[in-house]
Formats: C-alpha cells, structure tokens, sequence
C-alpha cells in the first residue's frame, strides 16, 4: 500500500444504509467472479445511477493484456460516454478500494459517491478523495476480502503488477 | 478548470533541458493531430523509457465512444503490460496538462517525469501530482497550445463532456 492512510476504515457516508448497497456490491462481486473464471484478477465494478446498473466492468489485465482496464475503469468504459449530469447523480461500486488511477476517474467525471467492497487487502488514496469531495464508503464485504486474499497468495506477482509494485 | 492552482507555470524540473524533449513533445503532437484528422480530440501522449518511445497514443473518446483513453491512457495501453522497473525510467509526454484520471494512471505506475506540451487551455492537478513524487515540466509550446484553442472555440460541447463539465 503506496498511500499514507492507516486506517482501516475510512466512511464520510452518514446517510446511506448499508443493505441498499446490497444489490449492486453483489453485482460487482459477479464481475470479480466472472474476471477470476476468465483468469483474471478478481476485481468487479458497476455504476449505478437512479437505482439502475448503467456499466458493469471488471479487471482486463489479463484478458486483454491491459495496462489501464482496472474493474472501475472497464465499467466506466462499458457505461459508455456520458453527460456530466449522469454522473451527477451517479454511484461507483467496486468490490476493491480504487487505486490512485481508478480514483482519478471519479475525480475527473465528478462521480460523487464511491461505495468499496473492502480496503483490506489494499488501500488506494481514500482521504484524498473524500477531501476532493467523494462520499465514500466502505462495506467491510468478507467475500470481497477472501477472493483478493486467495487471489494474491495465489499470483503475487501479477498482483503486484496491477499495482504497480 | 477544476483545480485550485491558478499559477500559469508549474514545474519543478530543474535539471532537463527543454531541448532535449523536443522530439518526443513533437511525436505526442503528432498524435493530436492524427486524432484531430480522424475526427477526434487533438490531444497526444507519448511514453519514453531509456530514449526510445514505447508506446503512443490520442484521445479516443470520439473515435472509440471511450470514456476512459484519454491520450495518457491511450499512449499506456498501446506501451502494453510493463514492469515496475521499467514504468521507473520512464517519461510520460503529453501535449495538455493530464487531468486527474491521467494524473493517477502515472501515480499508480510511479512514473516519475511528465513533460506537458502546455496548461493554458486546461490544468490537471500539477500541484498534488509534484507533491506525490513526480517530477513536473511545462514547455508551454505555442502549436500545442492554438491546437487545444482551435478545438475548444470549434467543439465546445465536446471538450466540455471530455473533462467531465
């Protein structure tokens, strides 16, 4: 982990209840299943907006020999080119914590809620997200957990790949 | 431009000389211009390792309905799946100032240099990128800037949904 947060968890979300994120988290966890059975690396993302699923996307690196298709940006990619109002009022579920390139995504399309499966296994720049105005949340999604952790014991060096190390 | 930074000129390379950069700030326009002439945004990015320049790329969104390459994006992807050690002797050229999704692309492969063609027409977050380690230069280039001018007086609505306003 590259950033300087310790913290296990780190919420600005005090308003949402946690089961509404139930639906979409598990959608997201689909997509890291269905990227771990193409031999990839078990990272799922979707966008949400008014309640709908409007981009599913998971990790590319492997299956397309990807340098920038982390699961968030693969979701960007596949909810297609949208107005600055859509994702206004839209939502990013991954089942990872986004990393400083995935991160940097939201920031730029003004995306104003992050909802993570799980920022065990790796943290990416949350603080700084949440300081650039990012509503984010953290689920705890042990499912999330043990799927990364199986997965980095089981490959480290792509892992380490995907993020740079 | 979303960024606090107001100042004109942000750099905190004190050792290369401008010169030097020529012909890989003229290879990242030459990229502009190709995306300029199929249609699309007129911006170039080239990566160089060791004084060679592996990989190339422009703004897709038009050409690819993308959301995600941008030309940094574009450029990293062409360049394929690389190493940590060699994203660490690298450069990352680009004929605009990288917005924050390109911004944390080179902060997730710990690019150390990135060498702006120019600022002037849109400003990414220069300054947290120099605050995380990387070495910034702007060569505040005249054609890189009447090329982003050109295109923003032409397409406004278009330049406006790439930076997500």
């Amino acid at each position: 982990m590259r950033n300087d947060q310790t913290d296990d968890v780190v919420s600005n979300d005090q308003t949402d209840d946690v089961v509404s994120h139930g639906p979409f988290i598990e959608a997201a966890i689909g997509e890291a299943r269905k990227g771990l059975a193409s031999g990839g690396i078990p990272i799922g993302s979707v966008l949400v907006i008014d309640g709908e699923i409007v981009g599913r996307g998971h990790n590319k690196r492997v299956q397309q020999g990807s340098s920038v298709l982390h699961a968030e940006m693969d979701c960007l990619e596949n909810a297609g080119r949208l107005s600055a109002s859509d994702y206004s009022r839209s939502t990013l579920y991954s089942t990872l914590s986004p990393c400083d390139m995935c991160t940097g995504a939201a920031l730029l399309y003004k995306i104003p809620r992050v909802v993570v499966g799980e920022n065990k296994t790796f943290q990416g720049p949350q603080r700084y997200m949440q300081e650039r105005g990012v509503e984010v949340t953290i689920l705890d999604n042990a499912e999330c957990v043990a799927m990364m952790e199986d997965f980095i014991q089981a490959r480290p060096e792509l892992w380490n790949e995907d993020i740079g190390e």
